[in-house]
């Protein structure tokens, strides 16, 4: 048996998510099936994060166990064949640690959002970026940013359905800028509550439109009471980035 | 009557090209149904460049004669709704002189073409790029595309239908640049012949992999001959990038 470490780019659009659903396609079920397409078995692959419906990869980490012999290169080739014509793309492939896991072993994960900031909606990037039409101001969304990096209680920036055992939780970086037409935020924590990047970056995106001042920010993060949220970005512009291990 | 100037961004992925065609959607006949709904009026909208199925806009330039008046701000906003949910997005629109011509003033046209060079295909920029799985050189890329800048008869580089006059063209620009795992080849000139920068394009990946030398995109060029060329990339990795007028 050999434990494999995968990181994989995928275009959220056409699944319902990373995880398994009985109701829709999903990543970890084309992952799986092509998988047991390849070599007869029937394993489970654990990724870093449980991305939603719509919500992209540029480098998810995931493992699988695999009894049968293979090269790093013939899987994964294998199983971008076989995964076609779905857009999931296995970019590298390495043996890791029997005891290594993608998700227990993970110490840092990171998101992109990317907020397409101008007047004419998106065509070639659409489904991939949040269009927001009227100019938003960075520096405030800067300053509304700098009130929730650090340890808080993000009560307020958590969906009902969020099953973290607590809402105590470290953000290390939050990072707005502007990039040509775009917005990006990026995002990086040890681990983060269901809906946390998407509740933040919709209350950013108020700061930016001038609708809540920075300070709201921190007035919403210390009611830790969901209904002091302004509202969840959408899945469109989130990306989750990459996952940190310990060496 | 007023003559509009449109900025068009496009997916080129849906389309059988810029221009109206029996057999398939257009980005030609998506606008002018959208404009004919905004205004009852049937009429042209004319490029600086006919894009062929597959290949996207940046920043395509056109014009077209509205008798009706409108502002600027709603003649955008109306065919941006109602070209949905194609992806077609109107940039920027702004009133010309009548004797104004997108594709007759225009002095100059733009392209940009992308390669993705790395081994795994492509997920999220599925279509919009041109999958090259083997490291390519960059350097030898190069040497060969200077040789194609100046003014040369691009015989060899031109499709059987084409309908320009004359294959003697001036080309201006063709820069290759690694930027990150993709490859981007940026060319300039007044005019192409039909297929040229796709026909560039594959001779200098063929060059790029080490099955041709720089010196052979000179023979090809010399020979005057199609049947020299070496292949066309593929659609998926071009856009029109820009057109220049006199000001």
């Amino acid at each position: 048996m050999t434990r494999w470490r995968l990181i994989i780019e995928y275009d959220g659009g056409p699944f319902m998510g990373w995880q398994r659903q009985d109701h829709g396609p999903s990543v970890q079920q084309t992952l799986e099936e092509a998988l047991q397409q390849m070599t007869g078995e029937q394993a489970p692959v654990h990724a870093a994060g449980r991305t939603d419906a719509g919500v992209h990869a540029l480098a998810m980490s995931a493992h699988v166990d695999v009894s049968r012999e293979m090269t790093p290169r013939r899987l994964r080739e294998g199983l971008n064949a076989l995964v076609r014509p779905q857009p999931i793309s296995v970019l590298e492939i390495e043996p890791v640690a029997d005891d290594w896991h993608a998700r227990f072993s993970c110490t840092g994960r990171r998101y992109l959002y990317r907020i397409l900031n101008r007047r004419a909606p998106a065509a070639l990037d659409r489904g991939r970026v949040w269009h927001i039409p009227v100019d938003l101001d960075v520096k405030a969304m800067r300053e509304g940013a700098a009130m929730l990096v650090g340890r808080h209680d993000f009560t307020t920036f958590r969906s009902a359905q969020c099953q973290s055992d607590s809402p105590v939780k470290t953000l290390d970086v939050l990072e707005v800028e502007r990039s040509g037409e775009e917005i990006h935020l990026r995002s990086e924590a040890r681990s983060f509550l269901h809906h946390q990047v998407r509740s933040m970056v919709g209350c950013l995106a108020m700061v930016g439109r001038g609708q809540w001042a920075p300070q709201d920010i921190g007035k919403a993060l210390l009611a830790r009471d969901r209904a002091a949220l302004g509202f969840n970005a959408p899945p469109d512009g989130l990306y989750f980035a990459g996952a940190s291990y310990p060496e």
